[in-house]
Order: C-alpha cells, then sequence, then structure tokens
C-alpha cells in the first residue's frame, strides 16, 4: 500500500490533484455544503447573506524561496485572494491573514513579508480585518506559510462562472504567461537568467473593474495559477460542458520566460502566473474586453487566444493548435513539476 | 542581537504574544484596516456589507498530537471559528477550510481529521463553502496544519464586545476550564492520567444561540483559549477599561484536570479551552443567562465567577480572591508553557 500517502503532486494544482481533492475532500463535505460551492471548485464560493451576493475564498501560501524576482510570499498571498475574489466579479472588501511561523524566524524577514502584504491590500483598498499567529517548533514549519481569506462584494444582477459560457464565446489572457513559475523556479535553481525573469504577481481587482465595466455580459473569470494556462483552461472546459482550443501562437510569452522554460524542461502552458486572468467573452464584447484590457497598465499584453466550441460526444475537451499547423490535445498538467510555487 | 528572531512564546496567547502582534504586525496594518477590526483583536471582526452586519474571522491549527482525548484538529479548526464568531452574537454561514500537508502523511489519518471537521460542521449547520490544499516535501512541516475562516450573520441590533461592558457587571464561565489543555498536554507527553481527561473541544454556536435569546442585552462573549480563563478575562478587562475580580473558589475545575496541572506544573487558569465562553452579564440578565446555560447540554456547568468594578487610576486591572481568602494580581500569562495547544 505505498500509495496510501499524501505526495507532493497532490497539491500541484493538475488532474492529480483535481482526482485528490474529488476523492478524499469533497466527498466527505458534500453534506456538509448544501449550496454546492465546495463542489463546483470555483476560484471562490459565492454566498447569499440576507439578499447580498458574496464571494468567499481562501488559500494558504507555502512558496519557496519566500522573497523572488517580483514579489515575495507577502504580495502573493493578498493577490491571490483579491484576484480569487475578483473571478467572480466581487470587490475585496474585508481580508484575514494567518501567520504559521517556525521558531527562530528573523524578525526582519517576518517583517519585509508584512510590509508587503499590507501594501498590497492599502493599494486595492481591501481591508485586512482579522488575523492569527501560531509559532511552531524549529523544524516543524518551513520559515513561514501564511493563509488568507478574503470577503467579496458581488454587484447586484452579476454572475460570472463556467456555466455561462457558450459555443462561439472567446477566450482571452489578460497578457503574457508563465512569469510566476519561471521566476521562482530560476531564484530556487539559482538560474543565471533569473535576472531577466520577474513574477507578474498583483493583485487585479482594478484590471477586473475595468473589464466588468465594458463588458456587461462577461462570461468568466479565472485566475491560472497552479497548473498554469492548461489548467485553467480545461476547468473551464469542463464546468462549461465545451471544447475549447487554443492557438499556440496567439498566447502571448516573454522570450526570457520561454527560454527559462526550455532551460527548466517546461511547458509555459503548464506554469504557474499570479497576475492574470483567463477571460471568456460573448462575440459581441470581445473587442471591448480587449480594449478594457490593453488600456490597463495590468492588461497591456492582453490577447485573444482560442475559442470555444460545442461539446462532442468524443475526444478531448481542450486542443491547442501549434504553431507549425498541427493539432493536438491540451491536457491537464498531471502536477508534480512545481511544487511549492506559490 | 540573539533576539531578533520568533520565539514559541511569541504565538502562545500570552503577554508575549499581544506584544509580538501589536509591535510586529498591527502597526503595519493600521493603514490598510481603516475599521480598526483588526487592531481590536477580538475574537472576530464585524464587516458591514450592503447594510448587513457580517463577523468575520481566521485562525490556523497546529495542535500536536493531531488527535487526543475528546477530539482532534479536525474538530478543532471547525469548533474554533464557530465559535470565534459566536462571540460577536454571529450565526455560522459559511466555512473554508485550507490545508497544509506533509509529504508522506497517510492518507487515513487526513481522512479521519476530515471526516471529524464535516461532522462538526453538519452538527451546527456550518457549511464549508471553499478550500485549498497544499503539500510541502517531508520535513517541511508537522504532518498536516489546518485553517478555517468564517462568515457569521449578526442579527440586527445585537452588539457583543469590550466596549458594552460596565461595572456592576457579572462575569460567568459556561463550564469547567482548563480540559482542552490538559488532554492534549497530557496526550503529548504520555502521562497516565490521560484517560481521566477529555478536552472539551466543542461548536458552541447552539450555546450562544440560547444565551442571546435568554439575554436581549448581553455585553461579551469571549472564547478562551490560548492562555486560558486569565488571558480571556484580562483582554475583556482590557478593552473595557474597567477592573474585574475572579473568585477562585467559583470557577469549575475537574478534579482530574486540577491533578494534572498540578503534575504539569500549569496554572489552571492559564490553560487553553475549546468548549467554553466567558461571559460578561448586566446584573439584572445574570440569573437569565446561568438558567439558559445551565439548561443545555454546552453549559451544564456554567457558574458565576467574578465581578466588574470601576478601574482605578493605579493597580492590577484583574485580580483572584483565592480560596484562601486573600487576593492577588491575576496576569496575562506570558505564554510560553503550552507550545502547540490549538
Amino acid at each position: 500500500m505505498a500509495e496510501d500517502v499524501i505526495v507532493l503532486a497532490d497539491g500541484g494544482g493538475g488532474e492529480r490533484m483535481m482526482t485528490f481533492v474529488r476523492r478524499e475532500i469533497l466527498s466527505r463535505f458534500a453534506s456538509a455544503d448544501p449550496s454546492g460551492a465546495l463542489a463546483r471548485m470555483a476560484d471562490a464560493a459565492r454566498v447569499e447573506v440576507d439578499g447580498t451576493a458574496l464571494a468567499f475564498t481562501t488559500d494558504s501560501y507555502v512558496v519557496r524561496p519566500l522573497e523572488f524576482p517580483g514579489g515575495d510570499i507577502g504580495r502573493l498571498a493578498i493577490s491571490g485572494t483579491v484576484n480569487d475574489l475578483a473571478c467572480l466579479g466581487a470587490r475585496p472588501i474585508a481580508i484575514s491573514l494567518a501567520l504559521i511561523l517556525e521558531e527562530g524566524l528573523p524578525l526582519a524577514t517576518l517583517g519585509r513579508m508584512l510590509d508587503s502584504a499590507a501594501a498590497t491590500a492599502r493599494s486595492v483598498g481591501a481591508a485586512v480585518v482579522c488575523g492569527d499567529t501560531k509559532v511552531v517548533e524549529r523544524g516543524s514549519a518551513d520559515q513561514m506559510f501564511l493563509n488568507t481569506a478574503g470577503i467579496g462584494l458581488i454587484a447586484k444582477g452579476r454572475r460570472l462562472g463556467g456555466d455561462r459560457i457558450r459555443p462561439g464565446d472567446k477566450v482571452l489572457v489578460s497578457g503574457t504567461v508563465a512569469d510566476h513559475g519561471v521566476a521562482v523556479m530560476s531564484k530556487r535553481e539559482g538560474l543565471a537568467f533569473q535576472a531577466a525573469v520577474s513574477s507578474d504577481v498583483a493583485p487585479l481587482w482594478p484590471l477586473a473593474e475595468a473589464l466588468l465595466a465594458a463588458c456587461p455580459n462577461l462570461r468568466a473569470l479565472k485566475d491560472p495559477t497552479r497548473g498554469g494556462l492548461a489548467a485553467a483552461v480545461n476547468e473551464l472546459a469542463e464546468a462549461a460542458g465545451v471544447r475549447i482550443r487554443i492557438d499556440e501562437a496567439s498566447v502571448p510569452v516573454r522570450p526570457a520566460v520561454a527560454g527559462a522554460c526550455d532551460a527548466l524542461g517546461l511547458d509555459v502552458l503548464n506554469v504557474a502566473n499570479e497576475g492574470k486572468f483567463i477571460v471568456v467573452a460573448a462575440p459581441e464584447e470581445v473587442e471591448a474586453a480587449l480594449a478594457a484590457m490593453r488600456g490597463h497598465a495590468l492588461g497591456r499584453d492582453a490577447a485573444v487566444i482560442g475559442d470555444v466550441l460545442a461539446p462532442a460526444a468524443v475526444g478531448p475537451r481542450v486542443t491547442l493548435r501549434t504553431t507549425i499547423g498541427g493539432e493536438r490535445v491540451l491536457e491537464m498538467p498531471y502536477g508534480e513539476d512545481l511544487p511549492r510555487i506559490c
């Protein structure tokens, strides 16, 4: 029974994690969530309280190293929660911040991470209203782990999600992919090109707000973190019950990131982003979505990257039209390539 | 500069932690929380959204061992968040559950902890609506850490908190103290009396609901976890700007717990509880509060344990009238006695 223990890929954001989470977690909580929000595994849960539609989400952060080109665990923790809320079209209202600290962690390190978290929260007007601090013995945790949860307010009548996606819709991405994962891996592995690549980690609520204003009928937003673009698009296609075809040549990738992925043996489409949206727009709103993103500093490199197609009885959910003209399955990554990327 | 690192007492729930949290955390987030909720360090933050009063709270759980007489980390994680919400008079609406798992953790262990969490949530009608799973390498965490956050709904017009406490009010406790901390320490240390002591860990919303129905003018509820009754009463006295006198002989303690505390060198008043409230009631509602609690399985041993007194210019905030008739300062514990108790 050598398999009956947790392995790193169980947290990798790919196929292995989906199976693990469904079998070991969701099955147990189905009867503790009559709303079905947990089972949908969206970026955030929609919770109706007294007629008000809220978004609610949580993530823990175990990234290694704590600081990497373009960001750190503090900025990551606030951005991740803001972006998950934004995927439901929700303005961030209140954020919690819980620390698990290893005995011996330098106070100066903690201070830098918290200053970064506070500055990130302030930059999007998200109030950090509650928290918790635990300390464990040396060797019982790796420096520091953070958890944030967040409450967002969804505007009346706004609905975003996989169930709103229709054949004929277009798939967009708000900018270049794989910057975060490559920045962290380059730093961790001490690779020479680390200076050339910077994480995209950023709180995207201002970009989402611009998109929502421009597109009253926006279909869906998705945060392509662990598992990258490939995992996010596969999850959208499955939630929507459609096929999606991505055009490889249209996906924006920085040359330094592409080079680093070659050196590290990674597929850019499987690598985590922390400041990007996958956007699904109705045909009549594609131009407005593109213009709204390109007019914003966080969406300058936005591009249309694919098409939503009618479901098929057999065959893959997501395909990739390659740069050399072929078409192949774009699989959900398995999830073991990039441990502790966020 | 040997002091400039995190020590275990920084998470111990006592004086050291209060100082650490104020200096290293709250100072950084003051400008990221205009509401001041974080700075109040209450069990939960009050958040007004669209005219609806919500409670919001978070806690991480690092208890060792994962299973102890009377409970486990799963029951603890749900109960802790339900109880923090209840301290604002809030019914639990939605809970998040985030896992940090160590590679190699047996799936069977994880399954037992999650079954326990799910059963605890179901028992009080609290829906677990979102979650997260991270896995770290063997040696980078100790088996499993959990985080829960929760959203609660505060009934219209209900206000509980230190600022409502007045001289002349009475202090009550909902039952015996120190059961949780002693159960965990007995198991951890392999002490012979472990079978005799059981943790009180329980989700207290049903007890809070009974209390709120009986006492329209209830002043405050407080969850006496890390730092025990002594820390909770000191925090209440400070928030209220009053003095409190506790009568030692009135504090209910199980004989086995008292004996274990003697053996372990612990003060029962400093030891964590996970299924108790400290209650402050107006004089005219004391009998109703006591009757409401004693009429409930979770409050059978409720007792009046002290008095709220007018503030004094000098002298201690909290005193203890001892069983031998003297009176001494009841200090905020320092916080290093009981690491990883929750």
